[in-house]
Order: structure tokens, then sequence, then C-alpha cells
């Protein structure tokens, strides 16, 4: 393929996904809210309107506390890009421009999520007063907005750098100025990697703090119900679903695209023979656009799939929530599918080859149908996650029933149960990313891990709407709870957060799936790296390969696989630091200020928002050293062999962890959700709902999972795929020190 | 040295263990019980007689139904041996021997180790009356006994097997015929292990059915006190410590004993040379027999260090149990340092090399000193384990002292802070095993790592007493609050008991870190056979060795990493549903029978030890079979090197799941047993004890803990320890089939 052709066709994607979110923004803000709205009078009645009042305020206060977050974090952010971007001069200056697109790039995109989830949020709850179905289509636009604007962002940006560094660096008919260029573009899957660290850890500290925090004096000293707009955290609380699993997650998956595109670059380029009738020759930049080419019909046909659920479908009922959420992701797939393998022939040599870095076949006589088979065991491996994802998470299935059950014995079996679903809902996602690692390394090596973790990021855009759809939904109860919206308008929107809480675990279990994938194959690049460094001596000294019963493989093996342990009690105990200062500042408020609980006077909600803002930055410090320290001074003290055992370590411990973590956390929020929405009976066939000991060991169990599902579980798609990238960076550097260890 | 040398100090040694601990078990039975004991007239006066008789009774109860469960679980389990034993006549009948020695020496010492735990227990209960020292003594004696039994008898056994087959198998100078002997020998680890299954799976869901069943019924529904006589649970909860965490751990740390001693003399007679004048010579059996001796003199210095606690210490501050008990390590472990070297330079050859299979070197200039230095890496990693988990886990340390601060703010920010807890408790001993992996697989390969196994297993008889105190003493706290026998009786057993958490969890500690590194050994044993396999067109398939990035090694990794979440959550909601068994008992006899509420009727406590037994041997099938279909389906279908990858995956996810478990269990029960001292006191300064919210919080800590530290967490020794020495016996098998797969 030309690389004019698949240019065109690239931006020609770009755009529509663009101009598709730009449409949804627009539609999102023509509601336009005031009390004598369109078929609302009957419903509006007498103080009605000072609800309403009370609803855009909130909106406003929320959407200003995002705001007030992301500058801090921003500003906090750029000194420590700035300073890796210095340092990068010194591999490129043409790096050093690649990393700071990817880091703007994904701030870009992190900040366009918050506002439209924060222009979202109210207008679902204001919606939910008329109909759910609006409510819901509502919240699921916020979702697209974000979605196609992260994707086609990313992917223009992306070409436009390739663009521009083939034109300046690239010597026509140069193979090697084309790797060392790929080499360079990589920098931007750095950049994005680097500011999910603090959007991801911070915004996930962030969001936590605040939720811990505002229900540990809330609910269970005080009395108060959730989101009551008595409790002073209540505001921050909701800032933190912007902030956290909005902006943060946007940032994660970012990467993981950014990283995998980068990654099959690099390995193609390198590794990718075109054959021809007299042998392998050289290949051209047209023919490795195929994962780029791949993303960008992804986003077309997610415009089709999401179109659908905007203009066609009608979700009339609290129960076709999640199934209409899951068929965007089962309609994306299967269109995707017969696609994938079109761009496949089209996009690729009929015949080619991988070579080895000597120049010798790796993998001859490759055709086509090696790529598309990975790409769709990536796609499809995606879908199987995602579904069993929403089995283990939904309170619709036997799982979270088993666990709300379990509540009826108290908090304590709520939390064995609870533990052991999150332990035991690994086995599903771990077989489907193993199996999808098996055969794309098997098929084409690196490349084919590449194109695996491509694949499933290939209905991204799908992915992060109904991701984002569960924040906004979430935001959206909690501004119907603080403005008193009344019990039918609450019931809709719980029962959106309730879907919501599945879907970002659905979320999270591509973000952790295709982390998975990204880190391997940028593993791939590291181990050829250090393979083919070559000494003063003129020999290979790790050429070897990275074998289990190296002593220093093994013994970094062990502890690379100790590092999600360490990574998630930092996190842990930061959320739960964090919370504690929230629960004093709250406790000061309503001992100082006793109108605030008798509802004559305003709490500070800003004093609360500050305290999560300066809170959250501080304490990602020793968690965000934790994964880039550790690769760095393993790789300087004890050489490139100790990291090739640190990586897959971390790797195959980390996935396992932030799995489980958020599949338990999301259990429990959605046990706890079930017996609100009084589905639990006794065995005295009693209904428990709000206030029983049930409902009081179901808070429990909610609250110790907040952190597992949103700060740790999450954090650690980062720790493995930053731990890898920057190993990647660094892997000539390891080769030439490793000063405490000889082989 | 010479063979017979070697034999007459190691049987010198197992004698003095046998006398030791006969010595301990006649002084526990000394104490007869009747109400004018010596000196106690004071003390007992009016109804106490009756106090007595009851706990007398309750004394019998728990050891018939510790021998009751014993008898089923022995039965099940000859069964499922004779199954074994028949499939490894295949192999060799001298294997079949081997193994049925073993697991019946397993048996053997659990059910010794069980019958001087039931009477030392309500002994332990009686001497509280008249002195902490006496009760101290009294639990430590019986720990003591354990110990020494267990090591001495199984260490002889091994002994006898090694001479019988020596003589009639082996052909003077015949080295083949040795290192075939030894394969036979090998077995004896196989049957231990395979017993620990049935002993720590079985029995670690047997005590915590129990333990979680009555604590739910008991203190959740009824506010009934731990160990109340009025509730139909507790003599099986009682039964329970003994058969889990006595017999049960015996179990496994016998495994761990006989699989490293196996492991060292497996690898050490195919690859240690000795090299004299002409240069590398044959091997003979005197030679190999070092591990054996460094087992032999540990127990004579163990001698000596435990007689320093029964015949000169007087514990008579309850401060100074825990300091008692560490000092007891620490004695042990600084004694055995020189006589480590000393026996190095006496047992071992002065100048020695190791091989690889085709017989070139492997190491060369092999001293004396590369051995000791192993198993001294193993004997001070061990300690230093030792150490830092009983600063993890004990209430003197910040630790545990902030998990029971966060109980102020309740259940929740408890469990937060508890796994926390556990989760940073990874990193030193993860360290530990990693450093003493790395130095020793540097020195010796994996005859190093055996060495260090069984460097960290020299002073077991210590590690063991103190472990078998733990329950000891919770048994003796449970006996006293039934008897009723008196507030400062019950303050004497709470602390015996809170210093037994500990020390409880400083032999998971070991017993995790051992079984890491046996596990360690065995892969290497087992990596060796299948790349000296050869097929039978006279290739070595597999010579290539385990590289991370061959596709099936890496997916099996991941799989691997995974087999410890499905085990935790197989074997946690094993107890939880043998525990909802025992709560609908418990009401059932609550409901039907008021008079057990009210005092004036006996509850019926077999049926609750018949549930408890029925339920465990039938919950542990699924975990059970998970540890044994796996590795073997997986090789048969996937061929060797699938496996070789699955092995070490098992092993660095499973070693730090194990330690997170122990600890956040352990300290969880530590800061209810700090908040039930009275240590803790709210921000205002009030003291909060039972019954207050800070309690009631920190016993949903201590139930969710309970299956993780008595059951999940140890069960995965076996889980990591039973797949490798499965996988060494089948390695050949693998290599012959793996039909699914093909490089």
């Amino acid at each position: 393929m030309e690389f004019v052709t698949a240019l065109v066709f690239i931006f020609i994607a770009c755009g529509c996904g663009i101009a598709w979110a730009i449409f949804n923004w627009i539609a999102v803000h023509k509601i336009e809210i005031h009390h004598k709205h369109e078929g609302l009078t009957e419903k509006l009645q007498g103080a009605e309107q000072e609800k309403i009042e009370t609803l855009l305020e909130i909106g406003e206060h929320i959407s200003d506390g995002a705001q007030a977050f992301l500058r801090e974090e921003y500003t906090d952010c750029s000194v420590f890009i700035a300073i890796m971007a210095v340092a990068l001069i010194f591999v490129s200056p043409w790096s050093t421009l690649a990393f700071v697109l990817g880091a703007a790039t994904s701030m870009l995109c992190g900040y366009l999520g918050m506002a439209i989830a924060t222009a979202a949020n109210f207008r679902t709850a204001f919606c939910a007063i008329r109909s759910l179905a609006d409510a819901f289509q509502m919240a699921y636009r916020g979702g697209c907005v974000m979605g196609f604007l992260l994707v086609s962002i990313s992917l223009s940006i992306l070409s436009l750098i390739i663009i521009i560094y083939n034109s300046v660096l690239v010597k026509e008919g140069d193979l090697d100025s084309l790797i060392s260029m790929f080499d360079y573009v990589a920098a931007y899957g750095l950049g994005g990697s680097t500011f999910a660290l603090f959007g991801r850890v911070g915004g996930g500290i962030y969001t936590k703090a605040a939720d811990v925090g505002a229900d540990l004096v809330g609910k269970v000293e005080k009395n108060l119900p959730e989101d009551s707009p008595k409790n002073p955290a209540t505001i921050a609380d909701n800032v933190g679903d912007n902030v956290g699993d909005i902006a943060g997650m946007g940032a994660d998956l970012f990467g993981s695209f950014a990283e995998s595109t980068c990654a099959a670059l690099v390995v193609s380029s390198t590794q990718l023979r075109v054959i021809s009738g007299d042998g392998p020759v050289s290949i051209s930049i047209g023919e490795l656009m195929y994962p780029l080419m791949v993303s960008a019909f992804g986003i077309g046909i997610c415009i089709l799939v999401s179109g659908y659920a905007v203009f066609i479908q009608k979700v009339t009922d609290i129960h076709k929530i999640e199934s209409s959420l899951k068929l965007q992701l089962l309609l994306s797939t299967v269109a995707l599918s017969p696609i994938i393998i079109g761009i496949s022939y089209w996009a690729l040599p009929a015949d080619y080859m991988m070579i080895q870095a000597d120049g010798t076949p790796l993998l001859e006589n490759l055709k086509p149908w090696h790529a598309f088979v990975c790409s769709l065991m990536g796609l499809w491996s995606g879908l199987l996650i995602g579904y069993f994802t929403e089995y283990m998470t939904s309170h619709s299935y036997t799982p979270v029933r088993e666990v709300a059950k379990s509540c009826g014995t108290g908090a304590a079996t709520n939390i064995i149960y609870g533990l052991a679903l999150g332990y035991l809902s690994t086995i599903v996602p771990i077989v489907a990313i193993a199996v999808t690692a098996l055969l794309s390394m098997k098929l084409l090596s690196f490349y084919g891990v590449a194109l695996a973790a491509l694949g499933m990021l290939s209905n991204l855009t799908i992915g992060l709407a109904i991701d984002a759809y569960g924040p906004i939904s979430d935001n959206a109860g909690g501004i119907a709870e603080m403005s008193e919206l009344g019990e039918d308008v609450r019931t809709s929107t719980d029962a959106l957060d309730a879907a919501g809480n599945t879907t970002a675990a659905i979320g999270k279990g591509f973000a952790i799936g295709s982390a998975a994938l990204v880190s391997l194959s940028l593993y791939g690049g590291y181990l050829t790296r250090i393979q083919t460094y070559k000494n003063d001596d003129g020999d290979y000294p790790y050429a070897v390969g990275a074998k289990i019963d190296d002593p220093i493989i093994f013994a970094m093996l062990l502890i690379g696989a100790m590092l999600p342990y360490a990574f998630s009690a930092f996190t842990m105990k930061s959320v739960g630091k964090a919370a504690l200062q929230m629960v004093e500042e709250v406790r000061r408020q309503l001992h100082e200020h006793p109108g605030i609980y008798a509802g004559t006077e305003e709490p500070d909600f800003r004093a609360c928002i500050a305290i999560s803002t300066k809170a959250s930055l501080k304490e990602m410090i020793p968690p965000g050293l934790l994964v880039i320290v550790t690769p760095t001074a393993v790789g300087l003290l004890f050489g490139p062999q100790a990291v090739a055992g640190l990586l897959p370590g971390a790797l195959v411990s980390g996935v396992q962890m932030a799995i489980s973590a958020s599949n338990t956390g999301g259990a429990w929020d959605n046990a706890k959700k079930y017996i609100e929405a009084g589905f639990y009976k006794n065995e005295a066939g009693e209904v428990k709902k709000k206030g029983s000991d049930e409902h009081k060991a179901a808070v429990i169990g909610d609250t110790v999972g907040d952190p597992l599902k949103d700060t740790s579980g999450p954090s650690l798609n980062i720790l493995i795929k930053l731990m890898a990238i920057l190993s990647l960076v660094l892997a000539e550097t390891f080769c030439k020190t490793g000063w405490l260890y000889s082989e």
C-alpha cells in the first residue's frame, strides 16, 4: 500500500471521528436547563425551580473542582515531563519532540474528556426527570465524545509526526534511517505513559481519598446518605470521578494505544521484509501502516455502532441498560472482524517474512492471514474479557448475588466472598491473554503481540465511551441526590450507575488486557535490543537470551512479581492517609459549624477539594518513584539480564492483581446496589434495603473495594507498561553499566 | 567422610532428639490435674473443683474430636496414597516403598503432634492458674515434643531408607546405580508432600470452617463471647487448631524438609565430582551426606537451645513471652552458624566440582566454603524473615498498631490497612529469598538452592516448637474461657495466645520461604531432566533451556502466576461454604434447644465436629485436583517446556500471595488482641475494649484474616512444592507426550 493512500484513509477516519464527537458535544450542550423545559412542567412543581438551580450550581462546582485539580496536576506533571524531555535530548531531540507531543496529546484528551463529562453529568440527572431513555442517551453521548476525541486526536497527531519525521529524516530507499525514525517516534508512547502515571495514580488517589473520606464520616459516623449535600466532601467525591475515572482512565488507554502502535512500528520496520520475485527486499513506509489502518477503520465502524445507540435504540427499561452497552461491544467486534481481514489483504504485502537482528530468517512464508489472526485474537479476546467481567461484576448474575447473599452473615463473609470472587475472576481473562500471546508470538513473534494489542484496542472508542458513561452516570446520581430530585429520578440514576460499575469493570478489563499485551511487546523489543548489543570487544554478551534458570533472572523474576504488591500497598495506604485527612476536615467543619448538619449552612466543599488535590499529588510520589526508580536502578546496578527478569515478573504478577482488584471492587459495589435496589431477601423472605445490617455489611465491602478498583488495580497497568517502555529506552545504557553484577 | 561415620552421628542426633522429646512428653503428662494440686488450694475455692472438672472434660472432647478427624482424614488419604503408590510401581517398586514410607512418616508425626498438643492444651490452661511461667513452659514443652519428634523421626527413617537401598541397590564403585538409587529415595519427599496436601488443605479448611462458623453465629448473631461453652461449634474450633495448625503445619514442613534433602541428594549424586590429584573422580555416598549432617547437628544444637527455655529462662511477665520465643530462634541461628561451617570442612571433599549432564564442567574449583555460604544464607535469611514477620504481625510494633488505630474509622479502613500491610510485608522476605537464591545458584547451582533450603530448615525443631506453641496456647485460652477460669487466667492465656499468633506467622514465614527454595531446587532438577532427555532420533529436543520469550513458556508463566489466585479462590470459598453449614447447624441447635443459650442444656458439639470433618474433606477436592491435575494436564498436552513456564509462574506469584495472606491475617488477629488487651485509645483518649465499635471492626478483620492466614496462605506452599515434585517425577513422560503443541 502507498503511504499516501494510507494517510488519506487515516485522516478521513480521524476527521469523521472528530466530527462525530463534536456533533455529540453540541447535542449534549443543546440541553439548556431551565425549569419550564418542554414537557417538564407537570413534574416540576412548587419548589422544583429551586432544585434545578441547585443542580446547576452543583454541576458548576464539580466542573470548577475538576478544572482546579487538573490545573495543579498538569503543572506538577509539566515539570516532570520537562525534566524527562531534557534528559531525552541526549537520546535525540526528535525523541524529545515526540515525547512532549505524546504527553501533550494525553493531557489535551484528558482535559477534553473531563470537560464533556462535567457537562454531561448534571444534564444526565436533569434528563432523568424526563425519562430514562433520555438520561441514558445523554450519558452515553458524553462517553462517545470522550472516546472519539481521544482516539481520533491521538491517531492524527501520531500520523502527523510520522509524516514530518519521514520527510525530514528518512532518505529514499535507506532502511536504516526509516528504522531509527520509528525509534524516535516511539517516544510518543513514552510521553503518553509518563503522563498516565500522573493521571492514573494521582487521579486514582484523588478520587478514592474523596470517596472513602466522604463515606467514612458521612455514612459511618453521621448517618448521612451517600452524596448528601450536607457532607462537605461530597463535591470532591464527584470531582474525583471526573479526574480519576475519566481523565486518568483516558490517559491510561491513550498510553496503551500509543505504545502498542509504536511497538508495532518499531518491530515491523526492523524485522519485516517483503518477498518479491527475487527474494526478500526492503520494506517501505506505506507497508508498515497496517496497524494505523486498523485503528482508522476502527473509528469508522465505531461511529456506525455508536450511532445505533444514539439514534435508534431506546433504553426504556432499567433492565435494558446493561444489555444495550454490551450490545455496543458485540456489534463493534462483529463488524470489525471482516474489516480487519480486508485491511490485512489490502495494506500488507502478499508475501513477507521476519528476520532476526543478524539478518537470518526468523519466520518465513508469512501471509496477510498471519497478521489478521493476531489482530482478531486480540479483538475477540477483548470481547471475551469484557463479557466475562460483566458476568463477574454485574448483579444480574450469580457471582455478585452470592456476594450480596453473604452479607446476611455480616461484613466478614462479604469480604471473604468478594476477595474469592476477584481471585476467581482472573482465570478466564488470563487464559484469554495467554492464548492470544501464545498464538500471536508463534505467528509473528512480538509484532504479532503488538498487533493483538492493537486488535483489542481497535474498538477502543466504544470501550472508552461505555467506560466514561460510568462516572458520568455516577455523577448524575450524586447530583440528583444533592439536588433532592426525588425517589423515581434517583431510581433511574441508580440503575444507570449500577450498569456503569459494570462497564467500568469491563473498561478496566480491556485496559489491563491491552496493557499486558503492550507490555509483552515492549519486552520483546527490549530483549531484541539487549541480544543485539555489541560490546567494545565485538562480542554479543547478552545474546544467550533470558533463561529462567539464570540466577539473576530468576531472582529478579521473584522481585518483579513482588513489585505489584509493594505498589498496591503504597497506593492503598496513600488512599487511606489522604482519606483520613479528609475525615478530619469534614469532622472539623461539622463540629465548628453545626448549621451544616442542620441544613442551614453551606459546607465549605472547596477546602475538601483542596485537601484531595494536595494529598493526591503528594501521595503519588512513593508509588511513582517505585515505578521509575526500580527498573532504572536494577538495570544500572545489575545489568540488562536483571531487567529481563524483572519485567516479566512484574507483568505476570501485576496482571493478576489488577484483574482481581478491579473485579472484587466492582462486585462489592454492585452487591451493595443490589441490596439498595431491594432485590435482596433474607432467609425469612424479608426484603432488606438501606439501613439494614445487610446493607451496612455491603457498604463496608464497597468502601474496601473503592481503592482496590479505582486506585491500586488500574494503576498497576501503568506499573507494567511504564517499566517496560522505560527499560526499552534505557536498554543500551543497562548493557554498558550493570556495575554490581557480572554473569 | 565415611558413610558409616556420618550415619553414626545422624543416628546419635536423632536418638537424642527423640529422647529429649520423650523427656518433655513425660514432663507434660506429669502434671496430673486434680483440684487440690500443690499450691492451688488458695486459688481454687468453692465451685472451683467443678471448673477443673469442666476443664478436663473439654480437654477430652477436643482430643476425641481431633482423633476422629485424623481417623477420617487418614482413611481418605490412605486410599489416595494407595492409588498413587500403585501408579508409582511403574516407575519402580523402590519408589513406591519410599513414597509410602514418606507418607506414613508424615502421618505418624502429625498424629504424635496432635496427641501432645491435645495433652498440653488443657494443662497449659490449668498451669495458667498457678503462674504465667508454668503455663508458658507447658505450652513450649508441647511444641518441643512436636518439633523434635518430627525432625528426628523423619531424618532417621530417611537415613534408614538410604542404608537399605544402598546395600541392596548400589554396586561398589558404580555411580549410575547410586544416582538411580537416590531417584528412588526422592519419592520419600513426594510421599510427604502428598500427605501434606491433605494435612494442610483439608486441615486448613477444617480449622477455619469451625472458627469462622463459630464466630459468625456466636459473636455476630448471639453476642456470645469467643469460646463460649454455650456455642456448639466451640469445641470444633479448638479441634481445628490441633488438626490444621499442628498436624497440617507439621506435614507441610516435613514435606519441605524431606523434599529439600532429597533434592540435594539427587542433584549432588548426579552433578558433584570430587577432585583428587589426578582430576575429577567419582563421588562416594559418604561424601553426599553433608545435608543430612547439617540436619543432625541442627537437632543437637536445638536441644541445647530449647533446654535453655525449659530449664533456665523464666517467663514471669507477659511482655517477655514474645522475646523469649524470638530468643530461641536467634540462639539456634547463632549457635548453628559455626557448626555448619565446621561440618562443611569435615563432611565435604576439600576440592570438588559440578558437572553438566553431558559431563562437561558446570562449576569448577569448588571448596567447602561454597557449600556453607549457601547453607548460612538460608539459615540467616530464615531468621531475617522470622524477625521481620514478627515486626509486621506483633502488636508491639507500629504496623499492627496502625491497623488497630484504623479500626477507629470502622471495619473498612481496618481491612484496607490490613491488606496494605500484607502486601507491604512481602518486600523483605522476597528480597531475602531472591538474594539467597541468586547467591546459592551462582555458587553451587541448584545444589546450592537445596542447601539454602536445608540451612533455613536446620533449626526446624525450634521453628516447629515455637509454631506449635501457638495453637496450644490458643486452645488453652479457649479451654480457660469455657471452664470459666476467671479474668486473670484468661489475661495470661490471652497474652500467650497473642505471642502465638506472631510465632505462627513466623512459622508460616519459614514454611513459605523454605517452600520457595525447595520448589526452586526441584524446578532445577526438572529442567536438568528435560534438557538431557534424548528422543528416538538421538536429539535433545529441549536442550535450549527455558527462555522467557519462548511463546509457550511465556504463556504458561502467565497461567502459572494465575494458579495461586484460582487456588486461593477455591480454598476461601471452601471455608466460606463449610462455615455456612456450621452456622446452620449452630442456629438449628440454638433454636431447637433454647436451654443451650440459657446454660441449662449441653450443646451437641459432636454434630459440629462431624460437619467440619465431612465438609473439609469434601471441600478440599477442588483445590487438591487443581494442584495435581494442572501440571499433569499441561505437561501431557503441551509438553515439558509448557511446564517449565508453569512452575516458575506459580512459584513467583504464589510466594507473594502466601506471605501477604499470612501476615495480613496475623496482623488483624493481633490488632484485635491489642484492642481486647485495653491498649487502644481513641482520639479523645478513651480506652476502647471488647464491645466497642472499634472492637467490632477489629473482629471483622480477624474473621476475614482467618481463612487467609490459616487456609489459603499456607496451602499455597503445597501448591508450589507439590506441583514441582510431581513435574519432576513426570518429566520424562512430558517429554514423550505434549500432544497438542510442538515447538
